[in-house]
């Protein structure tokens, strides 16, 4: 089969690789589309190498149709429409045994630990492997992966209907967890720098704040009664984003930490005693979120469509990367691993 | 009557006020104790001027019997024994409305925006008064306030029997978290760098850790089967202390704010997401956490005694305050407001 592979800093060859057998356990997935996700960008500029094996097939972020499973799997055909939940953990460790799955000590995540989507098929184990709706689309299918990101977001915020929530940070994954907060029926204000990024909020129907040209803080506080947000989402990554969280949010309210911080930034702990604060990390899905994010993704009541800023082919992969590098502003950059017909 | 008042940086005053008459919703208490909390200190050195007006009566830790009642109250009659929950709020904005109304964003904290207790009589609005049992000492009565305080970290934790939880910091209020969190069933390792705290904790039966001379985090590690501590209770308001947080928990753990931060320090965000770690801020204390601090000071199976450092007539509470100063691993100071019989 075809795959584009990353094989050293910058560099992505379409190239034909052998087609891993099915074992036992395991599905093997005809790839329709495949999302390039903000981790793949760090893994193609070299900064993720010490944890990268070369060659590797990248690309987690997958939807397709099962083409082949494995003799012990019942409950998926040769056919159906899938997606996969790239979280292969290990089962053992104190955080598998407590229930938390999903931030395994010993994680391994498909298509970094192992080889992934950015090929024409991709053999998973298909516990990891969840049917989708007839009325979903491959292409936005594989918004699934990111969608579900978002939406283990909100739960874990337990964002509820009329609250005021903030989220800081327009790209891909504030956009969508601006989207399923608003879906959970949260009144949503996106707080960016990136004018291209507002202007996108805006016409998604967000309400935006500018922090570059106008005081947020007032702005949210005068909105809110004088008191600040129920909830602000922190996905911005950035110093002043640690530094407003803390000044954005109510007395109790809640701040949610979507962000990966390169380094230790300062934060204003005083305030979590004095507004008695609750921070809660949130990292990647849980087997739910997934189903949530397949439901939320087929009820078309989101404009993922919107979200989709280009296609590429697979054997373009090193171009799409090229893209992506050079629209910063850019949002969901899909690649297409195979002719679709549905 | 008498009282020792605040008049200046480094000076309590001991001389003749107005006894303030008793309105229709208030009581009289006869103050037999009244402890000093690290908050007075940092009013003794004249930190907190722009708050606190002179003179002014502070301390709000104090125990007593009711010496009169206004003609509203109902409930309370002459010669109770009672402690007082010293904290006004305003009823009226968003957060006392939406019930949190001890972090009242208008809160008048008795004894610090009023006068105190560091005086023979004190008079107090009803609604703040709690009932003592007949079986708890006036003079253990008086740490009922900063065992408040632990019981509403505690609550705020989450604390559950079984839990490995780590105390960071081993003054007064974290010798009473940690005293609680035991009370709950957890397993406690106080963490200090203070030589005779650590010897204090230990002759309390907890284990102790000292970061100075040992790896605390690797020590936590090997006693959790790897993964680290349940919840940590960070009360060193110490840079190094926001560090060593965000390492000595485990996936999912809980980190609990109990200190208070002089300015924003750097912290590890990435673990946060990471291990979708849990921050939770906490201060003072509601109605529940006074009942329950009332019980467990009754119940006898609490230290308390062994807390208190030493005991200081009101005229001397210039000398009570220099020798909290001279005496930085003290545990609580208490005055004597008036003899007591029981």
């Amino acid at each position: 089969m075809k795959a584009s592979q990353y094989t050293g800093a910058e560099k992505m060859e379409y190239r034909e690789v052998a087609l891993p057998e099915v074992r036992e356990d395991e599905i093997r997935i005809r790839i329709a589309y495949c999302g390039i996700c903000g981790t793949d960008l760090h893994i193609f500029k070299g900064h993720m190498d010490a944890r990268v094996q070369r060659p590797r097939t990248v690309g987690h972020e997958a939807s397709g149709t099962v083409a082949a499973v494995g003799k012990n799997v019942t409950g998926f055909a040769v056919g159906d429409k899938v997606t996969v939940r790239p979280l292969d953990n290990c089962g053992s460790c104190n955080t598998c045994r407590a229930g938390f799955t999903h931030i395994c000590e010993k994680l391994r995540f498909l298509g970094i630990e192992t080889d992934g989507g950015f090929a024409e098929y991709w053999t998973v184990p298909a516990r990891l492997v969840h049917h989708l709706p007839e009325n979903i689309s491959l292409k936005l299918a594989a918004l699934v992966e990111p969608l579900a990101v978002a939406c283990h977001d909100v739960r874990r915020g337990r964002i509820s209907a009329g609250e005021y929530v903030v989220v800081n940070g327009g790209g891909p994954i504030g956009m969508l967890a601006a989207l399923c907060a608003r879906s959970a029926g949260a009144r949503v204000t996106i707080c960016e720098i990136n004018k291209t990024r507002l202007a996108f909020a805006e016409k998604l129907g967000f309400a935006t704040a500018n922090p570059m040209t106008e005081d947020v803080v007032a702005k949210v506080r005068q909105e809110t009664g004088g008191s600040g947000a129920d909830a602000v989402f922190e996905v911005s990554g950035s110093e002043p984003g640690a530094k407003i969280m803390t000044e954005l949010v109510r007395p109790r309210g809640r701040i949610i930490m979507v962000a990966i911080f390169a380094k230790p930034v300062p934060v204003d702990l005083h305030k979590f005693f004095w507004k008695e604060l609750e921070m809660i990390g949130t990292r990647v899905y849980e087997y739910e979120d997934y189903e949530k994010a397949i439901e939320l993704a087929g009820s078309g009541t989101l404009p993922l469509e919107e979200l989709v800023s280009s296609v590429f082919p697979l054997e373009q992969l090193q171009e799409a990367f090229a893209y992506l590098c050079g629209t910063p502003d850019a949002m969901k950059v899909l690649i297409q691993c195979n002719e679709v017909n549905k």
